[in-house]
């Protein structure tokens, strides 16, 4: 089976890179996949289209070294596995609020005995190779999201369940369950809380990842010791650029 | 935040009218909303389309005056913020049978701390503005729906969860629950238990409207008070019409 | 292979009616076609939409009894195989200016030797029959529409281009080339052009349709002698019955 | 309303045949369907494709005589409703482990009182009729998926609910809950499996289908006296097909 | 009918800006259009999707007010007659090599008598206003592109073809053309030319427009007196942010 | 630039083998890609989808080394070039049948000086190389296609059209045009013409393919010394495992 580069990566303790695709179209994930990133994650929760649409965004990733993540739209066993069927290399689970949650989010991504996984992956034969069953089980990550308060109070929990590989952090939900701003990614407690559960993840022995608001942000997080770091979507590409090529000609 | 003029018409006591679009096609719903409706809701429970395609069908109802509505497939959090993050500017929610069901619902339309909407809003901003997340919580409007002897013996109830805005009556599936046809919408059973439904929602200061299965219906339901009116689906429109048009010409 | 029902009824002089789909949706294609119309006509022209939506557009119609007819955008060989291939019955082609352009579009029609057509019909054999290609040639009918002055002058030598069907009147645009509004569809000039249109094609003994672009219009369609009426698109039917109903309820 | 042609093949003991569609496309489906199967099954589990892309596939599945099937991709009474409102004759639900699951499945059939299906039947009335509500209820096939180690051990329950129609077999599903490789269909264990179930439906008058993972094992389902063989999948047809011409002519 | 806000642009003497889509969804649309330009391109030329995909990018396009703009992909009647139905307002045609080509584009955009656009505009009239048909002539935008020698030969004839607004410059072709490679932006050969192209336009009173490779050549357009400038494409923002930020990060 | 691989095939004479994808999902392209074929050929002319859905399949063949192929639906320079930017890497073009058509047809795949190909090859820098511009002329194929008694005649002087680099047979069009049955695969007649053909091109140094009906044919084309040999459409590999499943079974 296909290595799955991310866990390479992580291995080497070097920084990954994630582009974003929130908008469902196959040749902008194309685009976004041959612009350097170390993978591509397909946003099933906040993206504003189906897992239907995935299907050719995880095709186009497939054309290159890019490792076609996703993040579904909520714990679901029926829309995970589909999109495991597609070909994703991980999956991003938003809400995962306690250990059960998770321990469902991590059978959902395994088959048995370890969980209930179903048998029918299409895609993940022509991506991952005829031995695809055999492996698949280790080389498909598990990333759980805390992004609420209950989350990241049982964050050490969530950490402990078998199989999960790591957590991602949202920080605008984490945010505006503090009680701050979306956007308030320079607050102190709010940083605190990261580095909080970048020790945690650290002393499990697993993964940890973020999505970035701003570049400054993103920087940090890098200090910070992230395994994974989302700098931003592809509409935050495009807006950024747009307005720096427009103020320049106004 | 734009403001969402439902809220205006109903604060001024006038009947609104709302389309009702359950097929997938974006033309389709600019037609609807260029028609003269308040509302155009996008009906995903039995409309036959995906929550994709009825981003396109947001954008096409935002090109006009018309308050965008959806009703969503069922009480999941997941795709309610999927169609929050879109522009709906309200939730039509099927099947809420007790004030547990209300109040999941209302949460998964609310930001914290009244709720758990995650945060996204790609197209939110768009159509509402940059203010989008201070307003939000109080511009969205949510309607439970009332379909079920459960939902009818529990409205009461229903009514008094906070911030839910008001129930939407489905009359096919209460008269069903009630032994009657699909389509017994003069009988007297049905009708007092719409009047009596109509009488809860104000006594609780709660918004009321409702589905008519027929323009004799719709007559009716604008005597009881009803606060919002379907007057039918764009599949009834064609078919009336059509039906009007080769009876002329045979 | 299975019959055109609209040579039946127009050997049996009987008018027939086609419903007009210009939205791209299967299921609205679907309900069309069950309203009781003879024949519908997918709309490639002023319909919003790509020959690749056609398709299961023309697969709801072949549910029903209805005789799936086209309109291709222009007088295109590519265009109108591709529409044949999949299973369209009939043909009405825009822009017939001239006994060329009838020429042209009847060989784009017909199988070797009297046309061009390119073999491989997929769903010409599904719905038509395994017997498809020794009859299409005579099954398939072809429809040139009039809507020009140009078209207008060469009628006569239009209608005699062989194994052309019959002709199609365009009254709103052929009402803009006479420097009259495109809805002028009460003018003495208009309706003359159009009696004039009719009796010719009768004395060549061809077929002769038309777009009425309202009901009244087409009650005098039927008393002209037309052999097809087309009583308004979907999108007036939306629209006329739409507005009866917000009408009805202010 | 239109019959279930399966109910009527069931009835005579008469082997039905289901081809099986995974790949997102209505011509696919329309071919499938034009190939002699007695059935068509509309895969949302581990097809490639969302809900609304089935619809379409249900309606060139209605051109022809095979009965349109869906396997949904989880219990869930919302996409249930909404393939049923579809047309679909027959649904295949994953995962029924518990006579709970069961339950629900088959509530989500059908309409109060049995169960709490939501009234909308677009494409219901166009496939099966105007008297579709009437006859919803005993037309539609439920079956149940077998394809655990709870859901074996919890069979004989499972096809103990009331107006549940049969079960249907995932055998590399449930070889793999038994400790084999997904393609072990010649092993003994998974054989007794199979008859186990053959026989339990049976003794409680139910009907029982399987997916065959190779044509070898189809003709052995076909002698352990299954009532429904579905032999493969489209993609499995398109792979072993091509292969064959390739290996020919290298 | 809505003003063509470029046109005032352009009366004032004020630069216009305008976006450029190539990548096919409805979302990328309406973030290009909400960022700030005067107009938003949507190309049928280069852009990797169909007409189809076009209607709801000017349907998002037209919740804004940004001027929808489309480049066909040919000098097509059918073409160019459906993208204005859908509601452009203004039209870039490629490949425009005579003063013939440029009076069949400018014949395909007009209504008789100017021209031969067929009447249908659906989208149309709900842009632009219910008198649509009476001001399209002179309110649609007529952009020919000057992108070959021979174009460039022919240019002045070009210019003189009544009712056509002006010229749009395609400097990658023009450059491969002579001779130079399609980024040759800064040699002095292209640059001759485009001033060659600017003072035409500017003589015989007509407008003239550029794609712009790279933001310096982006300025350098300004000062040569463009009317139009497009600075660069969606996939170029999205691809000059996404460099940035993993350079930052790397 | 990536090599195109069938260039080398050629060279080797080996015979190369390509799928051949007529039903528009990417799914199914992956699959056949993935099959064993050297190319995968997507056909828009026969194939029943439009330009829009080519753009996911070619992405999907992108992913394994068969060399993506595409048939236009005509002889369009706007159609084939935005083919080519999508990925294409080479052409097979219908209906050329004089020097003039292949003239043409070169022309449109070629960057000038040779043609007029427009310069914007988006995917065609993806799957390239960053080089694509300086190598394209010499990388795309380009096969015309000899399907009339007027392109039989012209066969010679087709193939002296420089930079054509062959000619594609159309069996079935050339035999309806022969007076005899689509399916003729077996006459004298026809089997000398192509031979005759295949001559032709070797006279000249050109290439020559075909589509081959029937797998007795595909090995007769074999044995007379075809370059590229079809070995029939995905709907013929569906359909011919199809009824052997079935008549295996019943």
């Amino acid at each position: 089976m296909r290595e799955n580069r991310l866990r390479t990566l992580f291995a080497q303790k070097k920084l990954a890179l994630s582009g974003w695709v929130s908008m469902g179209n196959s040749l902008l994930a194309e685009v976004v996949a041959n612009g350097g990133y170390d993978a591509v994650t397909v946003d099933l929760q906040h993206g504003l289209f189906s897992v239907e649409s995935a299907i050719p965004m995880l095709q186009a990733i497939s054309t290159t070294d890019a490792v076609p993540l996703v993040r579904c739209s909520e714990n679901s066993l029926g829309e995970i596995n589909k999109l495991l069927d597609a070909g994703a290399y991980g999956v991003i689970c938003p809400l995962i609020n306690t250990a059960d949650d998770a321990e469902r989010f991590v059978r959902a991504c395994h088959y048995s005995p370890r969980g209930g996984r179903s048998y029918g992956p299409a895609r993940g034969f022509m991506y991952g190779g005829p031995d695809y069953f055999t492996h698949a089980n280790r080389t498909i990550l598990t990333l759980a999201m805390i992004e609420t308060n209950e989350g990241y109070a049982n964050a050490e929990a969530i950490l402990q369940v078998p199989d999960l590989d790591g957590i991602f952090i949202g920080p605008s939900d984490l945010a505006i369950e503090m009680g701050l701003a979306p956007d308030a990614y320079e607050t102190r407690e709010l940083n605190d809380a990261i580095r909080t559960l970048v020790a945690l993840a650290q002393k499990h022995g697993k993964y940890v990842g973020i999505f970035a608001g701003t570049m400054d942000m993103a920087q940090r997080m890098k200090e910070f010791g992230m395994d994974l770091v989302v700098p931003g979507t592809d509409i935050q590409q495009i807006k950024a650029e747009g307005a720096r090529r427009i103020a320049a000609l106004r």
